[in-house]
């Protein structure tokens, strides 16, 4: 038997185990990812792109899906047949004047991952995480998750013949919008008497103790689904990269994909420079600028306070490190910004037509203050990752428009006049 | 200079008017369709199927539209250069033998037109109108919704430099949900004290009486942009039609559009039959189906009741004309659903992991039925066009979920477990 092309991998002390091993962590304790060999990946395919090209527009599962296009990059030694795919991917570029002139970015393109089926980026991870566990033969998966993770992990868990997918909720701290993602697709949805924190241990130790397959964010399969995001945007792009990708960071596993997909794709001669990135927090919950700050000399945790991009109140991020290795392998930077900085630029781009969730106006509000601050210089290509759809977000965008949004006033309000019913008044109204 | 290819026709007294000019009904008061000399497509474009097919998967807009692919036959008067698209459409086909098995339908096909930019299938018809709009120079768009429709007109009126939205609500009748779709895309947001038909007729004195352009349905431009979903599907197919379409039926715009599309690539080659068409209403909001038990020799109209379906819950539908000709030419059937069946038949997709909501639940359920009783045969192909994401109708989900819709008994209820947090509670729970 030939030796494997893809094997996991400490991302400290560089131990390896067989990727059909389930274990989540290093013996030594720290995050795994999954490593390809990229030379023999190389000799096996000495034109991928063409091979990628070739499948732009097609019908056929699983390569019409914007994740499984670059299967070979992906799990090169999944079995094409074994792959659970909807499709996803595909999403859209945004670019206009209007975005250009709201952005101060002449070249500004917005990729939209809320354009995904479950309507955030979660869908990419997923049907690689989903994808594996079906290959492993588990029938059960779990996450604990009050959002995207645990709507994406339901969609996909759904579509598997016996496949069960469990959710672990924190009881009384879920919105309908957040339940119902969870429950209509046919997880089992456990709300459980404690808080998120809790949900997470106990969802661990489940994984630990029965057959139950975790696909919470530590899981490395994920990260090698979510990483066509950027191999998706540079190939949409004709295999340019852009001068910068912009992405929000709360656990920092996008961040960490985004970076490893662009290394390889460089290595494997997809593209011919990296591009540089930037990563953005919320103020309300920025450990990881705190750290960037250090020169990553500390690696700083927060107690994250209430935030509107909720997806990313997280004060101890689990990809910090790998996070920090992109950043730095990158000549990147890291930026944060205030509530009103990121509900403003979710704003904006909304009214372009684009709408975006709190965490994709953390993204954007960060361009903006790159850009006044001349680290983005004027003329260079940005590509900005919006992570969910705005639609998941209607109570905070009427909050925001009707100054509702405790200390925060709004700059670009936009509430509903209300107006008695005739015409006159209507005209008016107008300005008509 | 030559004769028009498109032009303005009276669906009943034939009469013909200028595309350019700007009317929404004929002077005998009936509604409009836009008409196209298919002789003279035919001779401009003697291989439309390979000008299709070459378009798919390009990335250069607007033919990267699931709509404008097809711009020969949507509006081939309408320059390229001034079309505003996102782009829409390239929405997914589902199919698994999971859906096939819920459905008792063996060649069972979803196409999911939730999965448009603003999460339902009006992206479709508004990229035709928006872009007509600003064709004809003008500046103020308009329409009455609640719904769906607003949030489309606002998100591509969004789009266009000076290019102003407007959209009629009534106040107090909004949810969150609603009234976001239309403020954040900054649309001009009018909450009127009055009902929905008061808003509507409001919208029309305002739309006769100023420069404001009307983007409801009886604009007949949308329906030329919402009838690509029909030849997006049968493209999606290899330009093989399926045996039969199902689709919710309310103000009868779509199944209208669906007819209108399918039967020109027919006449253009493009197909080489008609498929068969089921149109479903919900019981609440039956009127079309009751014309249809008449033999449509009588057009019937109803007070229509409250329904889970809320954007079907049209009493007098606009286009119940153009419909009814639709089902008489192919050979179609018109069915209609309870509260009950609707909303099961919603949470078996969303179960196998396609989110929907409770109109596209409506065709769900229709086509049950239409098994149940063997009009629909078994090894049929059926596509069923599903109208919107289920992100949109949360709510209703989780009140379906946990036993809380009035009057209904869940028969698929998955509600959340309350669990105490402790490990042997949580593998109890899991039966682990």
């Amino acid at each position: 038997m030939s030796p494997a092309i893809s094997w996991l991998q400490c991302i400290r002390c560089g131990a390896r185990y067989d990727s059909h091993e389930v274990r989540y962590r290093c013996d030594c304790g720290d995050l795994l990812e999954v490593a390809h060999d990229l030379a023999r990946l190389r000799e096996l395919h000495p034109d991928l792109k063409r091979l990628f090209n070739d499948r732009v527009g097609t019908n056929e599962l699983p390569y019409a899906s914007g994740v499984w296009r670059y299967h070979e990059m992906i799990l090169p030694e999944l079995p094409a047949g074994e792959i659970v795919t909807k499709p996803e991917g595909n999403t859209n570029l945004y670019r206009s004047p209007k975005l250009s002139r709201e952005f101060a970015t002449a070249r500004l393109i917005l990729k939209h991952e809320g354009e995904n089926p479950t309507l955030s980026f979660k869908d990419r991870g997923m049907t690689a995480g989903v994808s594996w566990a079906k290959h492993l033969g588990r029938k059960i998966v779990a996450c604990a998750s009050t959002g995207d993770t645990s709507a994406a992990m339901a969609a996909y868990a759904a579509q598997v013949e016996d496949m069960q997918g469990v959710v672990f909720l924190p009881r009384d701290k879920v919105s309908p919008e957040q339940l119902a993602q969870a429950i209509t697709y046919g997880a089992k949805t456990l709300a459980i008497e404690t808080d998120f924190d809790g949900c997470m241990k106990l969802v661990q130790q489940v994984c630990d103790q029965r057959p139950v397959y975790l696909l919470n964010s530590m899981n490395p399969f994920r990260i090698e689904g979510q990483k066509a995001i950027g191999l998706e945007a540079v190939q949409q792009l004709g295999w340019r990269a852009p001068d910068w990708f912009v992405i929000p960071v709360g656990n920092a596993g996008n961040i960490s994909a985004l970076g490893k997909g662009l290394w390889e794709a460089r290595e494997l001669g997809l593209i011919d420079r990296l591009p540089r990135i930037a990563g953005v927090q919320a103020l309300a919950a920025d450990p990881f600028y705190r750290s960037y700050q250090t020169g990553f000399r500390e690696k700083i945790t927060v107690t994250a306070q209430p935030t509107a991009a909720s997806a990313i109140r997280i004060g101890a991020p689990v990809s910090h490190d790998k996070a920090a290795a992109v950043v730095q392998r990158f000549h990147g930077v890291v930026e944060a910004v205030s509530e009103e900085e990121l509900m403003e630029a979710k704003a904006l781009a909304d009214r372009c037509g684009v709408a975006v969730c709190p965490n994709s106006g953390v993204a954007l509000a960060g361009l903006r203050k790159l850009r006044a601050r001349g680290v983005i210089a004027d003329g260079e290509s940005v590509v900005v990752i919006l992570t969910a759809h705005g639609a998941k977000f209607s109570q905070v965008g009427v909050d925001y428009h009707t100054g509702r949004l405790p200390g925060l006033s709004p700059k670009q309000p936009n509430p509903p006049l209300v107006v008695s019913a005739d015409l006159p008044a209507v005209l008016r109204a107008l300005g008509l």
